[in-house]
């Protein structure tokens, strides 16, 4: 904590995407519960532009469920480090707004993260790269009014704007060492090697996304594993079991309860061709457990 | 009037974001009610970059209501000032496409409005950075072949394309003296300081924005104040009145009838956790009235 | 297909849309069905950028139908050719992913176009400009690894970016001679000048658009028509005959239906303030048939 000033260089050299490239601009992504219908997103990209318009902004999405802090978290996370290096990633759904939670400015070796302080960055504080938090107390890094509700507008934005003008990013405020961090972003492996975890995300056509990810499971696999024998991975959410892993959709049968990694690294549970949220009915927050049978 | 050469010449040196800057891009806006599904957007976005690739694009919001050009005008209104000085607004909510309706280019000091003369703009018109406002007529503006039914591909997109590389505003046609405004833009206020407004906008919540402003509001309440004491504001809309305003939602009890300024300086209606517009069934357009009363 | 080393120059000196222009950022445009709620389109986005920070990126669709590619290939066919030369249009409509099906980059004199080969393009290769197709096989312009799910993320997204830094196109892999074309991408015309299409697709509003363009259409007026007479189109369509095209909207009757030349030069069957699509009880694929009576 104490070489946070050493360790933010790369930032302050510009850490872009291409090397040797002259001046390319830094990207900002936003993250919010907005909606897309109203002008609020538009009056975001408005003020970050007008402090810098040498500035590409990408939406990540804004149609979060309202208040959805969760949600948001998982989200970012499957996003965040496709982006290149030097991103601004600011995320705004912040049922707090108006109350005296704290903005903050979260930093890893790759990316910054600018929002309110109540576990939407909860990933990037988990990640190995993480280096500092810092709360946004230098109001002059704020427009000039700020509201007591529209910080997307007011704080968050401005912050983003002077952030990628190369302002230093200790200017913003003092460093934070109890960031709020989400009690849920990673699973449990016991003695056993059994990982113990939850649904953390319902997507859209019903499959179950948990907090699983593939560095966790290869690490019970290895634990329970045999030279040449392989372990079969043995799920349970509910009532069900599900034996093994697909690896595609195809290859459970429809109508049957299957398991995979998705596309984002993530333990999947799904009913090919059906909803597994409906079939297994169960919500955000169901527990999931893994452990590892060596086959015969 | 006579004066707009003179005074057009900020933007013609390009009255861009940051000081000394070299060549950042200038940023148009996009507001339709052309939704996000089809491709109309996206060729609008094609046609002005195939005129100046160094644009900057940002959407306020294609998911207007069809032909709404009043929920259009408020939602331009809500957001335009907050861009860089020089962007250029295009709003192309368009239900007289096709008949001899004007396509109209309005100047104030700080931005450009490309679109119909339908009152889409009437917020740029009431603005006191207002300068004028000119009809396109250069046909060496538009796309070769101009169709009776997308003027936004054929007219606007190419002619906020030309504007953005830097070509005089005054090359694009006549001055206009009577460009169309909407009636309802500014709420009225009697000898007695009481403000005559009415429902302008209702949101996907169901508050109600009205078209009284922070500004006539503390006009009225400064007529109707005496030194020390504070006044009351006292709100009519329907059979309700609301006494007081609320600093946040959370003042106001669950399932009662609130009102505040909304983070666009706007007098909105609320029912905390409820839907007011459901609540006090009315409609855009219902009449809304404050008088102010001197507390005791 | 032998000379197109020769025939990709223009290409490889930077198509772009400005004579002069020094450093024009290079557009990439995106189609898919993969909705904007969840992070997947900012995933590509963020893989584009990571390797070309200077590029300009446009959404022309994301909530394309799950797995409609015809759907995909007419909304790209409606907008690609706005687009500056030199633009880049990635469109990811991909029910076999995880199959063998091959990606492709197709190559018109002014476009390049990335995605799966499965007849998603099939405008491009109708295109009097297209030049040639190859496979994507060149793993360097992949992603590390590649998943079974997303290769919008893992292949195209990166095949899109490095094909903007300029890499020559020969080297993304070989030419195929072969690549997917959807049947009905254009209509027939009989030797009696009556032309035979289909409803391609079905607008929000019901509108029945046609595989009949403009081209096809004049030609056979031209075949029937004589010196000085004109002809009348008579439209087929399920039990309904259509006599004449109408220039507007307006110009039919409420409740009747109509027919006209689109916005994007396709004939389209409507009815005025109703759904053509309920009216006539016709679905995509719909037989419509157009024969020129010679006037009187």
């Amino acid at each position: 904590m104490s070489d946070e000033q050493t360790r933010l260089e790369p930032f302050d050299k510009g850490g872009r995407g291409l090397e040797g490239d002259t001046d390319p601009r830094r990207v900002i992504t936003l993250l919010t519960d907005f909606g897309v219908s109203d002008h609020y997103v538009s009056v975001m990209k408005g003020v970050m532009l007008d402090i810098n318009p040498n500035i590409q902004i990408i939406d990540i999405s804004h149609t979060i469920r309202p208040f959805e802090i969760q949600e948001a978290s998982v989200i970012l996370a499957a996003a965040y480090h496709y982006f290149p290096k030097g991103t601004i990633h600011v995320g705004v759904v912040d049922p707090g707004v108006g109350s005296d939670r704290r903005g903050i400015l979260t930093v890893t070796e790759n990316y910054y993260f600018v929002g309110p302080d109540n576990g939407i960055f909860s990933y990037a504080l988990e990640d190995p790269a993480y280096l500092w938090t810092r709360e946004l107390r230098t109001v002059d890094f704020f427009l000039d009014r700020v509201s007591s509700t529209f910080h997307g507008r007011d704080v968050f934005a401005p912050v983003a704007g002077y952030l990628s003008t190369e302002e230093a990013a200790e200017k913003f405020g003092p460093i934070v060492s109890d960031p709020i961090k989400l009690a849920n972003v990673k699973a449990d492996m016991d003695s056993q090697g059994t990982i113990w975890g939850e649904v953390i995300y319902i997507d859209r056509f019903g499959n179950l996304i948990t907090n699983i990810e593939t560095g966790v499971f290869w690490e019970g696999e290895l634990r329970v594993g045999e030279e040449e024998n392989e372990c079969m991975p043995v799920i349970e959410i509910g009532d069900n079991i599900i034996k093994g892993m697909s690896e595609y959709y195809q290859e459970t049968l429809e109508g049957q309860i299957g398991a995979h990694f998705n596309s984002w690294s993530r333990l999947e549970i799904f009913v090919p061709a059906g909803n597994a949220a409906q079939t297994i009915q169960v919500k955000k927050g169901a527990p999931v457990s893994v452990r590892f049978e060596v086959s015969a």
